[in-house]
């Protein structure tokens, strides 16, 4: 195995490595001219659906950057389109869901999709990833938590704290129990898809975790969060679980089942990485606003995040949140490069 | 002094209470008809201006809720559009500066105004509150701390992560901290005259403090938190200082001189409280969606969130944000007599 993946899949067991891996969230996107360039002539959905342009997104930043990971080209809703809400993407908007759903009626018509079928086009991606990096890098599949994912469903679009989200959760617990029991179960059958096209790890993305309260947290995100993980584990590929926004809880993550919690940039690393020993390992968490700084001003971050982790296998280094579409890609070079130069013990 | 005025400022202070004093965040605004009433008429800046309507918008909450605290309405900008920048909102908007500042010729531009003359009109209605409420209620006088200030500054207008302020913090923190020295001095004299018209305690919203990483919380954002807190000292009025989304990293507020810290909803109240002592109380911290939900779902999450202080003095009940327009006002003094039902001991 050549040095990139192996040293990502083996920081992702916590085990030892020359020195830490890297790879940045959203480093396949539009801060990169030839991702513009494709996405000129094609929507972004056209793209999800497409597996050899998702396959070219997805190694894009590769040639540019020394990442040791490439992570497939996808959209979290992608599943759940499949489950019968329309998604569609407004000009400089976010994702929207038509229509919402809100009532037992309208979770009635929610589909349990065969994702080896209904998705097949992620898993060709996988595959066609894992053929074109080959032994060189690793390759991680993903998707959204069910909790999250639960967010778009109800509020029907991103929302600040998804006020519907929070009544159903309120108002009909049952009901918010019962679809995120499908999408769990959708989403057990979507991630080993892309584990059986040949994904060294999975990230499950809780992005919207950091709106619950600790006890909701542990009510409404953490048990799903689990069953997904739980479905994927025989598999034995490492996974990452990425609840963000819960740094004032963290150590209620450590019911979820994983090799490696995402940890975002409000957290201090050290803290966050002692709370969850032993057994698990950190991903993160630079703030992505670091690459709008200077250089000296990245290497200065750099070298104050490695010594956070030093000595101590298991980390995987990346920004604490997806790159800011404004960065310019040579502090994106210059961050994989400092981690290389710097990660070493 | 009546029960209510005594209970907020002993709590505010540590001491023992008959029952837990309670307000809610942006208790007076959208989701009181009234409120959208006056609206109709006057815009929000024309409101924030003029002391008579102002004080009317203020105590309106205290006619409908049994809320032990009064805040002042207005807003925290208010004091930075005499400073040189033009305040507008839009409609549906929320608050834009022009031009932004960004640059050292910029903030050669920011004037060191006199709070006493150029925010009279705040003084005013702080009088005016305190001669309506009386000895009944306790009178809130407030400020946005330099850092969330900076951000609407810099970037213009509320941003995900104000990424031209992070660009300012990261290459030019000269500059930065210019600013920020020159906005402290001027909050300690806009919070001295709130306080020398009657204002029993004063909040300290540092709305954005949670998108810094915590080495950057105690460059930018504590030190003059802490300066203007300092500021105020020698008034002996209570100081609230609510740094929202820091829970990650609680204890290094502990550098933040003040009497009571606020909680956002995301932290466990508990853990908070527990961190903070000794010498400070803690304000907060319901789910504000949790009056979105059943009256009954509504009295399980008071019990559970007044448990989690009991037997220890020093907690103002709150919201653990302001109230959400949508919410039914009904919900609103629900909450309130619950926690003064339920609050004793």
């Amino acid at each position: 195995m050549k040095p990139s993946r192996a040293r990502f899949i083996a920081a992702a067991n916590g085990q030892q490595t020359d020195t830490r891996p890297v790879w940045m969230m959203r480093q396949a996107g539009r801060f990169l001219p030839e991702y513009r360039a494709i996405r000129e002539k094609v929507s972004f959905l056209e793209l999800c659906a497409n597996p050899e342009l998702s396959c070219e997104v997805t190694v894009q930043p590769l040639r540019r950057f020394n990442v040791d990971a490439a992570i497939i080209f996808s959209d979290i809703l992608v599943p759940i389109a499949k489950m019968g809400q329309e998604l569609s993407f407004g000009k400089g908007h976010g994702p929207v869901l038509t229509p919402p759903v809100r009532t037992e009626e309208d979770a009635s018509k929610l589909l349990r999709i065969d994702p080896s079928v209904d998705t097949a086009e992620v898993g060709e991606t996988v595959a066609r990833v894992r053929e074109t990096v080959g032994d060189e890098r690793a390759v991680i599949g993903f998707c959204g938590a069910p909790f999250t994912l639960l967010c778009y469903m109800v509020d029907g679009r991103g929302q600040k704290n998804f006020p519907e989200t929070k009544k159903m959760l309120f108002r009909q617990p049952e009901l918010a129990h019962q679809i995120l029991s499908l999408v769990s179960d959708v989403l057990v059958d979507y991630l080993q898809i892309q584990i059986d096209a040949g994904a060294d790890a999975v990230q499950i993305f809780d992005s919207w975790a950091g709106i619950l309260a600790p006890d909701d947290f542990d009510c409404f995100a953490a048990p799903y969060a689990t069953r997904v993980s739980n479905g994927v584990a025989k598999s034995g590929v490492p996974r990452i679980y990425f609840p963000r926004g819960v740094g004032a809880y963290l150590e209620r993550v450590k019911s979820v089942p994983c090799e490696v919690v995402g940890i975002d940039w409000t957290q201090d690393l050290k803290t966050a990485a002692d709370c969850l020993m032993p057994g698990r390992g950190v991903q993160g968490n630079l703030d992505p606003s670091a690459l709008l700084g200077t250089p000296e001003s990245l290497e200065t971050r750099v070298r104050t995040l490695l010594s956070a982790t030093a000595g101590r296998p298991g980390h995987i280094v990346n920004l604490g949140h997806g790159v800011i579409p404004e960065t310019d890609f040579e502090m994106g070079r210059r961050f994989v490069d400092l981690v290389h130069e710097f990660g070493k013990g």
